[in-house]
């Protein structure tokens, strides 16, 4: 599958399939994977909360009913083996097929005259230990998993799952280390940004009661956040992330920013200009931070939300209503890493766009970055959502690879809220064997298998590790 | 042609070769089809009205004279048949061989040593009534076609061809009409929404007068447009269509629109809020005009027209001075249809883009407005005038299966002012065979070949048929 | 090499292989072909002023200081070696190879362990006249290349070659000129145009000085131009050079855009609209200049320049710190041109594109304004930049293909800084050939070599020589 030369079968199955997964991006509820959670049905855990096979029933004319509505699990199951068939060529179809066979060794093609059976196989494993969220984690050789947490996140389950795997407390458990789960919080902080957002004023409130003192100034604001950011740090925290329309690089002062903060307080309407100045203001002080943390900072551009304003506000965000928007991306993606860099404060930091119109952008930026302080300092992050799929990544790989160096790329990630996602790592690393496979097929490669395994193998694993610092 | 795999072959041959076309848009002459016209040769068929070959022949250096001008239709063809070869890996150069195979038996190329032949024994064929217009639409399957008219229009084509095919005239008639030809009209009111046009104030006059009553405000308009829409909706009309730079979504309010009016038609400039507002208040208000008659609504959004000031002010419009536009789609189009779809009146709605940079923005944006309510309401358009050849039309197809869901696609559709440009489903389809079995060759898609052969059928028939209610 | 089909061999090896070069357009130093430099290592001629190969080694984490800093010559060639490896995919690693096997038949890769003996052999090599520029060049089979010039610039390199190779001194020299290289300027005149950039105030003086007379109004501007232009028309010059975000085509008159001078020569600081209504008359004005002279206009449009400012301060300009932007084209581009044309003041025109979403935009603008009156007049340039690779050269051709005329193609050129860059031509002569050769095995061109082989030579030679007049 995927595979279409004798070179990209040797590098996948030699070199690319063994390796652990390190998924550094993903929405993964950290709960269930501390408590082990253990679900009762496959719709649990893989139609609840699954977007994209939402939208994928209702172009099928399902009735919400059977996505989000009252129905039983066993007949939203139904629904989506009814609609299954119909999404040939859309990556739904392969995902479907790869994660049957992969967690459930299920073979079969899933349509209407399979779904009661495959609803029931499936579901009685997923009814063992064996398929807990942890287990299932294992399953795909998982190393690391860093979730997205809101800042105010108390980071139970993070330290749960860390405290239950110390290897002081038994013998068994540090056995039990030598395949251990690292599951690491991730630092999401836009809702204190957004300052034209209907929560921001809340977030803020809670924030100054989480830590204790009122968040009077764009000071106190930073401040907490500091706090906040030091905290995850302290559990490992490695990145940030941000999902922005586009970069925010208005000219500012502190001062100004913080008008703009004192206006929002007042619940007053900002003008679109000072808006900007306070994201900006408070983007480039994030970034500074984020540099003497040594994380590394994402960036995830370009997405159009909530499109649809009535299923909005019956399903809330997240339900599959959005889509891709044609921002101007390059000035302000420019002028922002510049400030950082004059400061001496650009710390690494990975891009990813959502159109994909912008890949030769974003292809090419992170070579104004990339100043020789270190390998790939400046990354252009992995095809994203509606790209994740065979098209998208391969375009992402070629751009890649013409504009920038294809070798230092730090590689996949999920960016999944499903425990069933992680087969697309194996996705991934197929296409990319397939690929060098075909330049060698073409004579566009020297056949030297060790250099082109060497090659896959830090793609696929040890750029991430190295570059992330794990 | 175009058919790499045996799966390929089969599909065409065995599924799709033989079903009707369903020409849901195109820009026929409505009266050269119901008078039944005969062309005395193949010029005034095939080179009058046909801007394609215009710009190519032009970028060859042939002189106007040959193309618009005074030349003789020999003398034309001559210049055309020059022109041919150098039109390679062009569409034209498979258009224009697929067309003579295919209407006329012919198999040479057409190049200037064929030329003078290929202009007789094609003019001799035309010269018979088996090839009038419409014997030229039957000898491709043709089973509806959709013309595009003026709201002023008295569609009185329409009607006399519907008449002539009166299943009660007598039994000849009956016979014929198991074979009948549907031509149904589609509405298009951009000359009324255009408020910045010369031809905005000449076009309110026409439909006053035709209505019979004054056109004041902008609830007059809409009244009128209201009754020419029930006019023909009583044809059978169940499409409308508008050709646009972009979607208008300005915050609107009816009184607001009405002031740009009357300042309109004071003959006073317009700012451009001014205009927008007025625009997008008589869009959404069609908007949910078509959501009531059952109507599908198209928008062609993208083109950048009458480039050459001097060539349009000598030869008019679409005469070839049309390119593509780098205007901003997303968050118009989605505001347009968020407003239709939060009054409950969003239509059955078609939008195709010019740009393929914007095929991604395009193919997302219908995932936000299909709501289970029905199969594929919101469509994502065939691809389109210069995107209407091999890689554009497999560019659409695959970032439609990528980003939505292929299977419910209504397909192809001319576009076309030509009455041999019917060739292009043929050409469609072939595609899209090809690229189901360049899917099963790789091991992507299940050698299911009786599935794919039902999937190939709606995509090319029958999801046109259901989806427009012909 | 790229030839996958016996008839893209074919066309390769009998048609395009052993035609001569038109390089149209570099930024090869004029003074090192007059006095036909040799250099003393390949580190000199191959690393020094290459930004391509500088991102490269950033990117792969080597130090500034063996990359422009002060390492010696082997040392940064060892770097580059140690780079070669890792830019597997990148269009370096090809143009690395295909370079040294060319120009000094040096079959082996290049990576660490061949690093010293390639710099030896190859120096070795270089020390000879066999090596010297002009025999470079020679060996590439180049016979005319077009420098880009300052308008102030004395063009002494280029009279000193054209006389030292004037067919009266000798007999022998007779004999050399039937192998002539020649070498044009072109006029390059950015820096008076672009009214907001710190070099401008300085440039117009500069200017006065050398024509002896003040530039106090744009008319003296223009004039001072204009005297410019006529001096490199008599030394041969056939082509002008813009480099621009996008073209500007604010309306304007001469009064307006003369006030902005006059304001911006007592060091104030222009609106944008001021600077655009400059910069909009003087590229109207230089392109009505350009008519009359018979040239041929060209437009390089979208780069974001200087986005690393720290970096910029460091090491100037043009070291590696540019990317692609997103700015609108399309309304500009055809406001601007369709001005000309309303002048009849529209002089050949080549207009190129770095963003490649804007591919159809320029792919289908050319045809805007061909009419008719010369075959191709106004050309989408080759893939430029980060562009001139195999996936971006392979786009602009099937996109010029598709929406305008391949056949009537000017083709190819470096546009490089380098001597040894020439084996793109040969790049881009396989690629052609090869898309030429899989069309006819895939049956979409009919198999006639000698019809095939004609528009190959047109595209790779004789298309340029026809339209610039060399």
């Amino acid at each position: 599958f995927l595979l279409h030369s004798e070179t990209a079968r040797r590098l996948y199955h030699d070199y690319a399939k063994n390796l652990p997964i390190i998924d550094y991006h993903n929405h993964l509820p950290p709960n269930e994977i501390a408590e082990d959670k253990i679900f009762s049905n496959i719709s649990k855990v893989w139609l609840n909360g699954d977007h994209y096979k939402w939208r994928a029933m209702r172009t099928c004319g399902v009735n919400e009913k059977f996505i989000t509505g009252d129905a039983t699990d066993e007949q939203k199951f139904e629904k989506w083996a009814e609609t299954v068939p119909y999404t040939m060529r859309n990556p739904l179809y392969h995902w479907t097929h790869l994660e049957l066979q992969r967690y459930f060794d299920e073979h079969r093609l899933l349509k209407p005259d399979t779904a009661t059976s495959i609803f029931e196989t499936t579901s009685k494993k997923l009814n063992s230990p064996e398929y807990s969220t942890q287990n299932l984690l294992r399953k795909m050789n998982v190393e690391v998993v860093c979730t997205t947490d809101d800042p105010t996140d108390n980071l139970y389950s993070h330290k749960l799952l860390a405290l239950s795997f110390e290897p002081s407390r038994d013998g068994s458990k540090l056995k039990a280390n030598s395949s251990r789960l690292k599951m690491l919080p991730s630092f999401r902080p836009d809702k204190f940004i957004l300052i034209d957002a209907p929560t921001f004023l809340g977030s803020i409130e809670k924030l100054g009661k989480l830590i204790g003192s009122d968040i009077n100034t764009i000071d106190d604001l930073l401040n907490g956040l500091k706090q906040r950011a030091d905290f995850f740090a302290s559990l490992g925290c490695k990145l940030s992330d941000h999902g922005l329309e586009h970069l925010y690089a208005e000219d500012f002062t502190d001062a100004t920013a913080n008008k703009a903060f004192q206006k929002a307080r007042e619940g007053k309407i900002l003008t679109d200009k000072e808006a900007n100045v306070f994201k900006s203001c408070m983007l480039h002080h994030l970034g500074v931070m984020y540099y003497n943390l040594g994380w590394t900072q994402q960036f995830h551009l370009g997405a159009l939300r909530n499109n649809n304003k009535r299923a909005l506000s019956q399903l809330g965000a997240d339900t599959g209503w959005d889509s891709i928007g044609d921002f101007k991306q390059a000035q302000a993606l420019s002028k922002f890493l510049n400030m950082l860099e004059e400061n001496n404060a650009l710390a690494k930091t990975i891009i990813y766009n959502l159109n994909p119109s912008d890949n030769e952008i974003f292809g090419t930026m992170i070579g104004n970055f990339n100043d020789g302080s270190m390998v790939g300092k400046v990354q252009w992050g992995s095809a994203w959502w509606f790209l994740d799929q065979k098209d998208g990544m391969t375009k992402q790989i070629n751009a890649l690879s013409n504009m920038g160096m294809l070798s230092q790329f730090v590689g996949m990630l999920t960016d999944s809220r499903s425990f069933l996602s992680f087969p697309r790592h194996e996705y991934f690393r197929r296409l990319l064997c397939n690929l060098f496979g075909d330049d060698v097929t073409h004579g566009e490669l020297p056949n030297d298998i060790e250099w082109l395994g060497k090659l896959t193998q830090d793609i696929c694993y040890y750029n991430a590790k190295r570059y992330f610092g794990f």
